[in-house]
Protein backbone atom coordinates (compact mmCIF):
# COMPACT_ATOMS: atom_id res chain seq x y z
CA UNK A 1 0.00 0.00 0.00
CA UNK A 2 1.40 3.30 -0.93
CA UNK A 3 -0.10 6.51 0.37
CA UNK A 4 0.25 10.55 -0.80
CA UNK A 5 2.57 12.49 0.90
CA UNK A 6 3.12 16.31 0.53
CA UNK A 7 3.08 15.91 -3.69
CA UNK A 8 4.66 12.20 -3.91
CA UNK A 9 3.63 9.12 -3.37
CA UNK A 10 5.28 6.75 -1.39
CA UNK A 11 5.23 3.43 0.51
CA UNK A 12 4.30 2.87 4.34
CA UNK A 13 6.84 2.77 6.00
CA UNK A 14 9.34 4.87 3.70
CA UNK A 15 8.82 8.61 4.34
CA UNK A 16 6.53 10.02 7.69
CA UNK A 17 5.52 12.75 9.13
CA UNK A 18 7.27 15.37 10.64
CA UNK A 19 7.79 15.38 14.27
CA UNK A 20 7.48 18.61 14.63
CA UNK A 21 4.50 18.80 12.29
CA UNK A 22 1.61 21.28 14.33
CA UNK A 23 -0.96 17.88 13.48
CA UNK A 24 1.11 15.91 15.28
CA UNK A 25 1.83 18.21 17.87
CA UNK A 26 -1.21 20.07 18.66
CA UNK A 27 -3.86 18.55 16.50
CA UNK A 28 -3.61 21.42 14.68
CA UNK A 29 -5.35 19.96 11.51
CA UNK A 30 -8.04 18.98 9.54
CA UNK A 31 -9.46 16.00 7.45
CA UNK A 32 -12.21 14.24 5.40
CA UNK A 33 -13.08 10.53 5.37
CA UNK A 34 -14.71 9.69 2.12
CA UNK A 35 -16.32 7.05 -0.20
CA UNK A 36 -14.83 5.70 -3.54
CA UNK A 37 -16.83 3.59 -5.78
CA UNK A 38 -16.55 2.76 -9.17
CA UNK A 39 -13.44 4.60 -8.63
CA UNK A 40 -15.54 7.60 -8.16
CA UNK A 41 -14.98 9.53 -4.95
CA UNK A 42 -18.46 10.46 -3.95
CA UNK A 43 -19.41 14.07 -3.43
CA UNK A 44 -15.98 15.15 -3.61
CA UNK A 45 -15.92 18.65 -4.15
CA UNK A 46 -18.28 19.00 -1.15
CA UNK A 47 -15.99 17.40 1.12
CA UNK A 48 -13.42 19.54 -0.60
CA UNK A 49 -15.37 22.90 0.24
CA UNK A 50 -15.55 21.54 3.91
CA UNK A 51 -12.23 20.90 4.26
CA UNK A 52 -10.83 24.28 2.55
CA UNK A 53 -13.85 26.14 5.47
CA UNK A 54 -11.78 24.03 8.18
CA UNK A 55 -8.56 25.22 7.09
CA UNK A 56 -10.19 28.98 6.83
CA UNK A 57 -11.50 29.01 10.63
CA UNK A 58 -8.16 27.39 11.87
CA UNK A 59 -5.95 29.83 10.09
CA UNK A 60 -4.08 26.77 8.14
CA UNK A 61 -2.96 28.67 4.99
CA UNK A 62 -1.99 28.63 2.14
CA UNK A 63 -5.15 26.60 1.83
CA UNK A 64 -4.22 23.92 -0.53
CA UNK A 65 -5.95 24.37 -3.87
CA UNK A 66 -9.10 22.11 -4.61
CA UNK A 67 -7.42 20.91 -7.84
CA UNK A 68 -4.53 19.75 -6.21
CA UNK A 69 -6.35 18.14 -3.67
CA UNK A 70 -8.14 15.82 -6.39
CA UNK A 71 -5.34 15.04 -7.97
CA UNK A 72 -3.69 13.51 -4.88
CA UNK A 73 -6.64 11.85 -3.73
CA UNK A 74 -7.30 10.12 -7.01
CA UNK A 75 -3.47 9.36 -7.26
CA UNK A 76 -3.40 7.42 -4.14
CA UNK A 77 -6.55 5.54 -5.51
CA UNK A 78 -4.88 4.81 -8.33
CA UNK A 79 -1.56 3.75 -7.26
CA UNK A 80 -3.13 1.60 -5.06
CA UNK A 81 -5.57 -0.05 -8.17
CA UNK A 82 -8.58 0.62 -5.48
CA UNK A 83 -11.73 1.26 -7.09
CA UNK A 84 -14.19 1.08 -3.97
CA UNK A 85 -12.12 2.58 -1.28
CA UNK A 86 -12.43 4.67 2.33
CA UNK A 87 -9.92 7.45 1.27
CA UNK A 88 -8.99 10.02 3.97
CA UNK A 89 -7.46 13.06 3.46
CA UNK A 90 -6.17 15.52 6.53
CA UNK A 91 -4.39 18.81 5.82
CA UNK A 92 -2.49 20.41 8.65
CA UNK A 93 -0.63 23.73 9.68
CA UNK A 94 2.58 21.74 8.34
CA UNK A 95 6.00 22.06 10.89
CA UNK A 96 6.47 24.08 13.39
CA UNK A 97 8.99 26.87 13.43
CA UNK A 98 11.64 26.76 15.67
CA UNK A 99 13.54 29.99 15.99
CA UNK A 100 17.13 29.56 16.88
CA UNK A 101 17.21 25.89 15.82
CA UNK A 102 17.16 26.84 12.10
CA UNK A 103 13.84 25.06 11.26
CA UNK A 104 11.74 27.54 9.42
CA UNK A 105 7.89 27.17 9.27
CA UNK A 106 6.39 24.99 6.25
CA UNK A 107 3.30 24.92 4.11
CA UNK A 108 0.15 23.08 5.33
CA UNK A 109 0.96 19.00 5.29
CA UNK A 110 -1.27 16.97 2.76
CA UNK A 111 -1.70 13.26 3.55
CA UNK A 112 -3.96 10.47 1.69
CA UNK A 113 -4.73 7.10 2.87
CA UNK A 114 -6.94 4.47 1.09
CA UNK A 115 -7.67 1.43 1.54
CA UNK A 116 -10.39 -1.48 0.32
CA UNK A 117 -13.95 -1.13 1.08
CA UNK A 118 -16.48 -3.70 -0.17
CA UNK A 119 -19.14 -1.51 -2.86
CA UNK A 120 -21.41 -3.98 -1.29
CA UNK A 121 -21.59 -4.64 2.10
CA UNK A 122 -24.22 -3.58 3.87
CA UNK A 123 -22.79 -2.91 7.63
CA UNK A 124 -25.09 -4.52 10.57
CA UNK A 125 -27.14 -2.34 12.95
CA UNK A 126 -25.16 -0.55 15.32
CA UNK A 127 -25.70 -0.58 19.32
CA UNK A 128 -24.90 2.76 20.65
CA UNK A 129 -24.05 3.69 24.26
CA UNK A 130 -24.01 7.40 25.98
CA UNK A 131 -20.83 9.15 26.49
CA UNK A 132 -20.72 9.57 29.98
CA UNK A 133 -18.54 12.91 29.27
CA UNK A 134 -20.72 15.48 28.20
CA UNK A 135 -19.81 17.75 24.71
CA UNK A 136 -19.71 22.26 25.28
CA UNK A 137 -22.31 23.29 22.55
CA UNK A 138 -20.60 26.60 23.32
CA UNK A 139 -17.40 25.13 21.72
CA UNK A 140 -17.43 25.74 18.13
CA UNK A 141 -15.00 23.52 16.83
CA UNK A 142 -16.98 20.91 17.24
CA UNK A 143 -18.41 22.04 13.90
CA UNK A 144 -15.36 21.85 12.53
CA UNK A 145 -13.74 18.25 10.92
CA UNK A 146 -10.14 18.90 13.22
CA UNK A 147 -7.82 16.22 14.00
CA UNK A 148 -8.15 17.38 17.46
CA UNK A 149 -10.42 14.46 18.29
CA UNK A 150 -9.40 12.89 21.81
CA UNK A 151 -13.03 13.43 23.32
CA UNK A 152 -15.01 12.03 20.62
CA UNK A 153 -12.35 9.23 20.05
CA UNK A 154 -12.51 8.58 24.41
CA UNK A 155 -16.29 7.71 24.51
CA UNK A 156 -15.93 5.77 21.78
CA UNK A 157 -13.82 3.73 23.27
CA UNK A 158 -15.31 3.51 26.54
CA UNK A 159 -18.69 2.42 24.10
CA UNK A 160 -16.74 0.00 22.70
CA UNK A 161 -15.75 -1.42 26.15
CA UNK A 162 -18.67 -1.55 27.13
CA UNK A 163 -19.82 -3.96 23.96
CA UNK A 164 -21.51 -0.84 22.13
CA UNK A 165 -20.61 -0.27 18.21
CA UNK A 166 -20.77 3.46 18.74
CA UNK A 167 -20.57 6.35 21.39
CA UNK A 168 -23.69 9.02 21.27
CA UNK A 169 -22.62 12.19 22.53
CA UNK A 170 -24.94 14.53 25.46
CA UNK A 171 -24.45 18.03 25.61
CA UNK A 172 -23.97 20.03 28.77
CA UNK A 173 -28.10 20.32 28.37
CA UNK A 174 -28.57 16.88 28.17
CA UNK A 175 -29.54 16.53 24.72
CA UNK A 176 -27.93 13.99 22.17
CA UNK A 177 -25.67 15.50 19.24
CA UNK A 178 -23.91 13.26 17.19
CA UNK A 179 -21.97 9.77 17.16
CA UNK A 180 -18.12 9.65 18.11
CA UNK A 181 -18.07 8.83 14.29
CA UNK A 182 -21.56 9.77 12.69
CA UNK A 183 -24.55 11.61 12.48
CA UNK A 184 -27.42 11.04 14.34
CA UNK A 185 -31.18 10.51 12.94
CA UNK A 186 -34.61 9.20 14.21
CA UNK A 187 -37.78 8.93 12.86
CA UNK A 188 -40.88 9.53 14.24
CA UNK A 189 -44.23 9.04 11.85
CA UNK A 190 -42.57 9.95 8.79
CA UNK A 191 -40.59 12.72 9.74
CA UNK A 192 -36.68 12.24 10.22
CA UNK A 193 -35.22 14.23 12.88
CA UNK A 194 -31.63 15.23 13.03
CA UNK A 195 -30.16 18.11 16.00
CA UNK A 196 -29.40 20.73 15.08
CA UNK A 197 -26.07 22.07 14.48
CA UNK A 198 -25.75 24.72 17.08
CA UNK A 199 -26.39 21.91 19.80
CA UNK A 200 -22.48 20.84 19.21
CA UNK A 201 -21.81 18.78 16.28
CA UNK A 202 -20.33 17.91 13.42
CA UNK A 203 -22.73 19.07 10.14
CA UNK A 204 -21.61 15.40 8.02
CA UNK A 205 -21.89 15.40 4.24
CA UNK A 206 -23.68 12.16 4.45
CA UNK A 207 -26.48 13.95 6.81
CA UNK A 208 -26.33 16.79 4.28
CA UNK A 209 -27.42 14.39 1.33
CA UNK A 210 -29.92 12.66 3.21
CA UNK A 211 -31.62 16.14 4.07
CA UNK A 212 -31.23 16.28 0.05
CA UNK A 213 -32.93 12.97 -0.26
CA UNK A 214 -35.84 12.99 2.41
CA UNK A 215 -37.99 15.46 0.57
CA UNK A 216 -38.33 12.70 -2.51
CA UNK A 217 -39.59 10.06 -0.50
CA UNK A 218 -42.19 11.87 0.77
CA UNK A 219 -40.69 12.63 4.25
CA UNK A 220 -40.30 16.06 5.91
CA UNK A 221 -36.62 16.74 7.40
CA UNK A 222 -36.49 18.77 10.67
CA UNK A 223 -33.74 19.92 13.17
CA UNK A 224 -34.28 19.66 16.52
CA UNK A 225 -33.09 18.79 19.98
CA UNK A 226 -32.70 14.82 20.54
CA UNK A 227 -33.58 13.62 24.43
CA UNK A 228 -32.92 10.40 25.30
CA UNK A 229 -36.62 9.85 25.47
CA UNK A 230 -36.85 11.27 21.47
CA UNK A 231 -34.49 8.36 20.78
CA UNK A 232 -35.94 5.41 23.11
CA UNK A 233 -39.38 6.09 21.86
CA UNK A 234 -38.90 6.74 17.76
CA UNK A 235 -40.25 4.75 15.16
CA UNK A 236 -37.01 3.93 14.00
CA UNK A 237 -33.15 5.75 14.62
CA UNK A 238 -29.84 5.56 12.62
CA UNK A 239 -26.27 6.60 11.91
CA UNK A 240 -24.83 7.99 9.18
CA UNK A 241 -21.01 9.01 8.01
CA UNK A 242 -19.39 8.49 4.74
CA UNK A 243 -17.60 5.20 4.83
CA UNK A 244 -20.68 3.41 6.09
CA UNK A 245 -23.91 5.65 4.92
CA UNK A 246 -26.55 4.92 6.62
CA UNK A 247 -26.64 2.31 9.37
CA UNK A 248 -29.65 1.28 11.23
CA UNK A 249 -29.06 1.95 15.30
CA UNK A 250 -30.92 -1.08 16.85
CA UNK A 251 -30.05 -0.14 21.14
CA UNK A 252 -29.34 2.54 22.92
CA UNK A 253 -27.49 1.59 26.56
CA UNK A 254 -29.17 -1.74 26.13
CA UNK A 255 -32.85 -0.54 25.25
CA UNK A 256 -34.10 -1.17 22.12
CA UNK A 257 -35.05 1.64 19.55
CA UNK A 258 -38.69 0.78 16.94
CA UNK A 259 -40.55 -2.23 16.31
CA UNK A 260 -38.15 -3.31 13.34
CA UNK A 261 -34.55 -2.88 12.69
CA UNK A 262 -34.04 -1.68 10.10
CA UNK A 263 -37.27 0.35 9.90
CA UNK A 264 -39.13 1.20 6.82
CA UNK A 265 -37.83 4.65 6.66
CA UNK A 266 -33.53 4.00 6.88
CA UNK A 267 -34.59 1.11 4.06
CA UNK A 268 -35.98 3.81 1.03
CA UNK A 269 -33.19 6.25 2.41
CA UNK A 270 -30.60 3.75 2.86
CA UNK A 271 -31.44 2.17 -0.75
CA UNK A 272 -31.86 5.97 -2.32
CA UNK A 273 -28.10 6.71 -0.89
CA UNK A 274 -26.83 3.41 -2.16
CA UNK A 275 -28.61 4.61 -5.73
CA UNK A 276 -27.29 8.14 -5.90
CA UNK A 277 -23.49 6.80 -4.94
CA UNK A 278 -23.83 4.21 -8.11
CA UNK A 279 -25.26 6.81 -9.87
CA UNK A 280 -22.91 9.73 -9.67
CA UNK A 281 -20.32 6.98 -10.44
CA UNK A 282 -21.47 6.04 -13.54
CA UNK A 283 -22.83 9.20 -14.78
CA UNK A 284 -20.94 11.82 -12.61
CA UNK A 285 -22.61 14.11 -10.82
CA UNK A 286 -22.08 17.47 -12.33
CA UNK A 287 -20.54 18.72 -8.79
CA UNK A 288 -17.43 17.41 -9.46
CA UNK A 289 -13.94 19.44 -10.11
CA UNK A 290 -12.10 19.13 -13.51
CA UNK A 291 -8.51 20.32 -13.73
CA UNK A 292 -6.80 20.52 -16.92
CA UNK A 293 -5.27 17.03 -16.62
CA UNK A 294 -8.39 15.77 -15.55
CA UNK A 295 -9.13 14.01 -12.41
CA UNK A 296 -7.08 10.63 -13.09
CA UNK A 297 -3.40 12.29 -13.40
CA UNK A 298 -1.32 10.79 -11.21
CA UNK A 299 1.00 13.36 -9.49
CA UNK B 1 19.50 18.11 14.74
CA UNK B 2 18.36 14.84 15.45
CA UNK B 3 15.33 13.36 17.21
CA UNK B 4 14.09 10.44 18.95
CA UNK B 5 11.76 7.98 17.11
CA UNK B 6 10.98 4.84 18.44
CA UNK B 7 14.28 3.63 20.04
CA UNK B 8 16.48 5.42 17.10
CA UNK B 9 17.96 8.46 17.01
CA UNK B 10 17.35 9.73 13.23
CA UNK B 11 18.23 12.92 11.29
CA UNK B 12 15.25 15.33 10.85
CA UNK B 13 13.91 14.50 7.56
CA UNK B 14 15.16 10.66 7.78
CA UNK B 15 12.33 9.35 9.08
CA UNK B 16 8.95 10.37 10.33
CA UNK B 17 5.55 9.79 11.97
CA UNK B 18 3.38 7.06 10.31
CA UNK B 19 0.65 8.63 8.69
CA UNK B 20 -1.63 6.17 10.45
CA UNK B 21 -0.57 6.91 13.91
CA UNK B 22 -3.15 7.61 15.68
CA UNK B 23 -1.55 10.60 17.09
CA UNK B 24 -1.75 12.51 13.66
CA UNK B 25 -5.37 10.92 12.97
CA UNK B 26 -7.36 11.74 16.18
CA UNK B 27 -4.82 13.86 18.17
CA UNK B 28 -4.49 10.42 20.35
CA UNK B 29 -1.18 11.27 22.36
CA UNK B 30 -0.11 12.66 25.62
CA UNK B 31 3.23 14.83 25.66
CA UNK B 32 5.46 17.02 28.30
CA UNK B 33 7.41 19.89 27.36
CA UNK B 34 10.53 19.85 29.52
CA UNK B 35 13.34 22.07 30.41
CA UNK B 36 17.63 21.08 30.58
CA UNK B 37 19.90 22.82 32.74
CA UNK B 38 23.18 21.53 33.35
CA UNK B 39 22.72 18.43 31.19
CA UNK B 40 19.72 17.68 33.96
CA UNK B 41 16.16 17.58 32.88
CA UNK B 42 14.62 19.51 35.62
CA UNK B 43 11.65 16.77 37.66
CA UNK B 44 12.04 14.77 34.77
CA UNK B 45 10.28 11.93 37.08
CA UNK B 46 7.74 14.18 38.06
CA UNK B 47 6.63 14.42 34.17
CA UNK B 48 7.20 11.26 33.43
CA UNK B 49 4.16 10.31 36.20
CA UNK B 50 2.28 13.05 34.22
CA UNK B 51 2.92 11.46 31.40
CA UNK B 52 1.87 7.85 32.56
CA UNK B 53 -1.02 9.25 34.18
CA UNK B 54 -2.41 10.64 30.54
CA UNK B 55 -1.64 7.20 28.95
CA UNK B 56 -3.69 5.78 31.38
CA UNK B 57 -6.70 8.70 30.80
CA UNK B 58 -6.78 7.81 27.27
CA UNK B 59 -5.98 3.73 27.22
CA UNK B 60 -2.88 4.14 25.81
CA UNK B 61 -0.76 1.13 26.32
CA UNK B 62 1.29 -0.85 27.34
CA UNK B 63 2.38 2.53 28.75
CA UNK B 64 5.85 2.83 27.83
CA UNK B 65 8.55 2.11 31.11
CA UNK B 66 9.89 5.31 32.48
CA UNK B 67 12.88 4.18 32.64
CA UNK B 68 13.10 3.91 28.75
CA UNK B 69 11.80 6.99 29.01
CA UNK B 70 14.44 8.55 30.45
CA UNK B 71 17.03 6.78 28.52
CA UNK B 72 15.20 8.71 25.07
CA UNK B 73 15.40 12.06 26.68
CA UNK B 74 18.52 11.94 27.91
CA UNK B 75 20.04 10.41 24.46
CA UNK B 76 17.96 13.14 22.56
CA UNK B 77 19.78 15.64 24.32
CA UNK B 78 23.21 13.93 24.04
CA UNK B 79 23.55 13.38 20.45
CA UNK B 80 22.29 17.14 20.12
CA UNK B 81 25.42 17.93 22.22
CA UNK B 82 22.87 20.01 24.12
CA UNK B 83 22.85 20.77 27.91
CA UNK B 84 20.57 23.44 27.83
CA UNK B 85 17.08 22.61 26.37
CA UNK B 86 13.69 22.32 25.75
CA UNK B 87 12.45 19.11 25.29
CA UNK B 88 9.10 17.37 24.13
CA UNK B 89 8.01 14.26 24.98
CA UNK B 90 5.18 12.96 23.37
CA UNK B 91 3.55 9.34 23.34
CA UNK B 92 0.55 8.53 21.17
CA UNK B 93 -1.31 5.80 20.71
CA UNK B 94 0.67 4.04 17.68
CA UNK B 95 -1.38 3.06 14.44
CA UNK B 96 -4.30 2.46 13.98
CA UNK B 97 -4.96 -1.29 12.53
CA UNK B 98 -6.63 -1.41 9.32
CA UNK B 99 -8.23 -4.63 9.08
CA UNK B 100 -8.57 -6.07 5.78
CA UNK B 101 -5.77 -4.25 4.99
CA UNK B 102 -3.10 -6.07 6.33
CA UNK B 103 -2.04 -2.97 8.72
CA UNK B 104 -1.77 -3.96 12.45
CA UNK B 105 -2.27 -2.25 15.43
CA UNK B 106 1.29 -0.40 16.84
CA UNK B 107 2.60 0.05 19.83
CA UNK B 108 2.88 3.59 21.49
CA UNK B 109 4.73 5.89 19.20
CA UNK B 110 7.17 7.50 21.50
CA UNK B 111 9.09 10.96 20.12
CA UNK B 112 11.62 13.34 21.39
CA UNK B 113 12.37 16.38 20.00
CA UNK B 114 14.97 18.80 22.13
CA UNK B 115 16.11 22.36 21.36
CA UNK B 116 18.26 24.77 22.57
CA UNK B 117 17.47 27.26 24.88
CA UNK B 118 19.71 30.10 27.02
CA UNK B 119 20.32 29.07 30.35
CA UNK B 120 20.30 32.70 31.50
CA UNK B 121 17.57 33.92 29.53
CA UNK B 122 14.61 35.53 31.36
CA UNK B 123 11.60 36.48 28.91
CA UNK B 124 9.95 39.96 29.28
CA UNK B 125 7.22 40.40 30.63
CA UNK B 126 4.02 39.18 28.27
CA UNK B 127 0.77 40.42 27.38
CA UNK B 128 -2.56 38.44 27.26
CA UNK B 129 -5.67 38.49 25.82
CA UNK B 130 -9.09 36.88 26.58
CA UNK B 131 -10.06 33.90 24.06
CA UNK B 132 -13.57 34.73 22.95
CA UNK B 133 -14.15 30.82 22.95
CA UNK B 134 -14.73 29.35 26.53
CA UNK B 135 -14.24 25.80 27.84
CA UNK B 136 -16.05 24.08 29.72
CA UNK B 137 -15.24 22.51 33.23
CA UNK B 138 -16.95 19.43 32.47
CA UNK B 139 -14.32 18.36 30.22
CA UNK B 140 -12.32 16.20 32.44
CA UNK B 141 -9.75 15.97 29.49
CA UNK B 142 -8.68 19.74 30.25
CA UNK B 143 -6.69 18.28 33.02
CA UNK B 144 -4.85 15.81 30.78
CA UNK B 145 -2.32 16.73 28.31
CA UNK B 146 -3.32 15.89 25.22
CA UNK B 147 -2.01 16.67 21.68
CA UNK B 148 -5.94 17.51 21.21
CA UNK B 149 -5.15 21.50 21.44
CA UNK B 150 -6.74 22.53 18.47
CA UNK B 151 -8.99 24.52 21.04
CA UNK B 152 -5.87 26.29 23.14
CA UNK B 153 -3.58 26.33 19.64
CA UNK B 154 -6.98 28.56 17.78
CA UNK B 155 -6.62 30.79 20.95
CA UNK B 156 -3.18 31.33 21.32
CA UNK B 157 -3.02 32.09 17.60
CA UNK B 158 -6.17 34.75 17.94
CA UNK B 159 -4.83 36.67 20.85
CA UNK B 160 -1.08 36.80 18.76
CA UNK B 161 -2.86 38.24 15.88
CA UNK B 162 -4.36 40.83 18.18
CA UNK B 163 -1.24 41.87 19.34
CA UNK B 164 -1.01 39.82 22.82
CA UNK B 165 1.47 37.03 23.77
CA UNK B 166 -0.83 34.89 25.24
CA UNK B 167 -4.40 33.97 25.31
CA UNK B 168 -5.99 33.69 28.73
CA UNK B 169 -8.91 31.00 28.50
CA UNK B 170 -12.52 31.54 30.36
CA UNK B 171 -14.33 28.69 31.48
CA UNK B 172 -18.49 28.47 30.90
CA UNK B 173 -18.54 30.33 34.00
CA UNK B 174 -16.72 33.10 32.98
CA UNK B 175 -14.09 32.49 35.50
CA UNK B 176 -10.19 32.82 34.07
CA UNK B 177 -8.25 29.03 34.21
CA UNK B 178 -4.82 28.75 32.14
CA UNK B 179 -3.67 30.24 29.64
CA UNK B 180 -2.99 28.34 25.85
CA UNK B 181 0.46 27.16 27.21
CA UNK B 182 1.00 28.26 30.66
CA UNK B 183 -0.68 28.40 34.39
CA UNK B 184 -2.40 31.64 35.68
CA UNK B 185 -1.13 32.76 38.71
CA UNK B 186 -1.94 36.28 40.68
CA UNK B 187 -0.85 37.69 43.83
CA UNK B 188 -2.92 39.65 46.28
CA UNK B 189 -1.51 41.10 49.89
CA UNK B 190 1.15 38.27 49.37
CA UNK B 191 -1.39 36.14 48.66
CA UNK B 192 -0.76 33.74 45.76
CA UNK B 193 -3.65 32.28 43.83
CA UNK B 194 -4.32 29.88 40.97
CA UNK B 195 -7.27 28.66 39.94
CA UNK B 196 -8.17 25.00 41.07
CA UNK B 197 -8.17 22.08 38.38
CA UNK B 198 -12.17 21.86 38.98
CA UNK B 199 -12.41 24.76 36.90
CA UNK B 200 -11.11 23.20 33.71
CA UNK B 201 -7.40 23.59 33.68
CA UNK B 202 -4.27 21.49 32.83
CA UNK B 203 -2.24 21.05 36.63
CA UNK B 204 1.55 22.43 35.30
CA UNK B 205 4.45 20.83 36.97
CA UNK B 206 5.53 24.06 37.66
CA UNK B 207 2.70 25.17 39.26
CA UNK B 208 3.03 22.53 41.62
CA UNK B 209 6.83 23.89 41.90
CA UNK B 210 5.59 26.95 43.09
CA UNK B 211 2.90 25.73 45.24
CA UNK B 212 6.30 24.05 46.90
CA UNK B 213 8.40 27.30 46.95
CA UNK B 214 5.59 29.67 48.13
CA UNK B 215 5.67 28.37 51.94
CA UNK B 216 9.38 28.85 51.97
CA UNK B 217 9.16 32.48 50.99
CA UNK B 218 6.56 32.87 53.52
CA UNK B 219 3.64 33.19 51.21
CA UNK B 220 0.51 31.87 51.51
CA UNK B 221 -0.67 29.82 48.17
CA UNK B 222 -4.85 29.62 47.57
CA UNK B 223 -6.34 27.72 44.65
CA UNK B 224 -9.53 30.12 43.95
CA UNK B 225 -11.81 30.78 40.90
CA UNK B 226 -10.34 33.94 39.49
CA UNK B 227 -12.20 37.19 37.94
CA UNK B 228 -11.76 39.27 35.38
CA UNK B 229 -11.63 41.98 38.55
CA UNK B 230 -9.26 39.42 40.39
CA UNK B 231 -6.82 39.61 37.77
CA UNK B 232 -7.02 43.51 36.78
CA UNK B 233 -7.30 44.33 41.02
CA UNK B 234 -4.59 42.04 41.32
CA UNK B 235 -0.85 43.33 43.11
CA UNK B 236 0.95 41.33 40.85
CA UNK B 237 0.33 38.49 38.47
CA UNK B 238 2.41 35.66 36.27
CA UNK B 239 2.31 32.92 33.94
CA UNK B 240 4.35 29.87 34.61
CA UNK B 241 5.37 27.00 32.20
CA UNK B 242 8.49 24.26 32.24
CA UNK B 243 9.75 26.73 29.54
CA UNK B 244 9.61 30.06 30.23
CA UNK B 245 9.05 29.24 33.83
CA UNK B 246 7.35 32.26 35.43
CA UNK B 247 7.01 34.88 33.47
CA UNK B 248 5.16 38.41 35.00
CA UNK B 249 1.70 39.36 33.39
CA UNK B 250 1.93 42.78 32.66
CA UNK B 251 -1.33 43.18 30.98
CA UNK B 252 -4.72 41.96 30.41
CA UNK B 253 -7.11 42.71 27.74
CA UNK B 254 -4.44 46.02 27.55
CA UNK B 255 -5.29 46.80 31.32
CA UNK B 256 -2.08 47.09 32.70
CA UNK B 257 -1.63 44.66 35.72
CA UNK B 258 0.23 45.99 39.20
CA UNK B 259 1.89 49.09 40.07
CA UNK B 260 4.88 47.44 39.31
CA UNK B 261 5.88 44.80 36.78
CA UNK B 262 7.62 42.24 38.05
CA UNK B 263 6.13 42.94 40.98
CA UNK B 264 8.33 41.68 43.97
CA UNK B 265 6.47 38.58 45.23
CA UNK B 266 6.71 37.32 41.16
CA UNK B 267 10.35 38.16 41.65
CA UNK B 268 10.92 36.39 44.42
CA UNK B 269 9.18 33.20 43.64
CA UNK B 270 11.47 33.72 40.21
CA UNK B 271 14.75 33.96 42.02
CA UNK B 272 13.78 30.98 44.16
CA UNK B 273 12.61 29.07 40.98
CA UNK B 274 15.79 29.37 38.97
CA UNK B 275 17.70 28.60 42.03
CA UNK B 276 16.27 25.45 42.20
CA UNK B 277 17.20 24.48 38.48
CA UNK B 278 20.55 25.30 39.76
CA UNK B 279 20.64 23.24 42.62
CA UNK B 280 19.05 20.10 41.28
CA UNK B 281 21.27 20.38 37.96
CA UNK B 282 24.43 20.59 40.49
CA UNK B 283 23.46 18.03 42.86
CA UNK B 284 20.34 16.03 42.02
CA UNK B 285 17.07 16.11 43.32
CA UNK B 286 17.12 12.76 44.77
CA UNK B 287 14.44 12.12 42.82
CA UNK B 288 15.51 11.19 39.81
CA UNK B 289 15.29 8.01 37.94
CA UNK B 290 18.52 5.53 38.04
CA UNK B 291 18.37 2.63 34.98
CA UNK B 292 20.59 0.25 35.02
CA UNK B 293 22.77 1.67 32.73
CA UNK B 294 22.58 5.21 34.47
CA UNK B 295 20.63 8.03 32.86
CA UNK B 296 23.15 8.86 30.26
CA UNK B 297 23.09 5.69 28.38
CA UNK B 298 22.45 6.72 24.53
CA UNK B 299 20.55 3.96 23.05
Amino acid sequence: MRFYLNGRLVNFGEAGISPLDAGFLLGWGVFETMRACGGKVFRLKRHLDRLAEGCRRLGIGPVPKASDLQVAVYATLRTNALTAARLRLTVTAGNESVPGAGVPAAPPTVVVTAFPLSETARPRPWTAGTSSRPVFSGDLLLSVKTTSRAGHTLARREARAAGYDEALLVNERGVYTEGSVSNLFLVRERVVITPPVSDGLLPGITREVVSELAPGLGLKLQEQSVSADDLLFADEAFLTNAVVGLVPLAALDGHPIGARVPGPVTVSLRSAYAALITAEATLGDGAHLTTPDGPDVIK
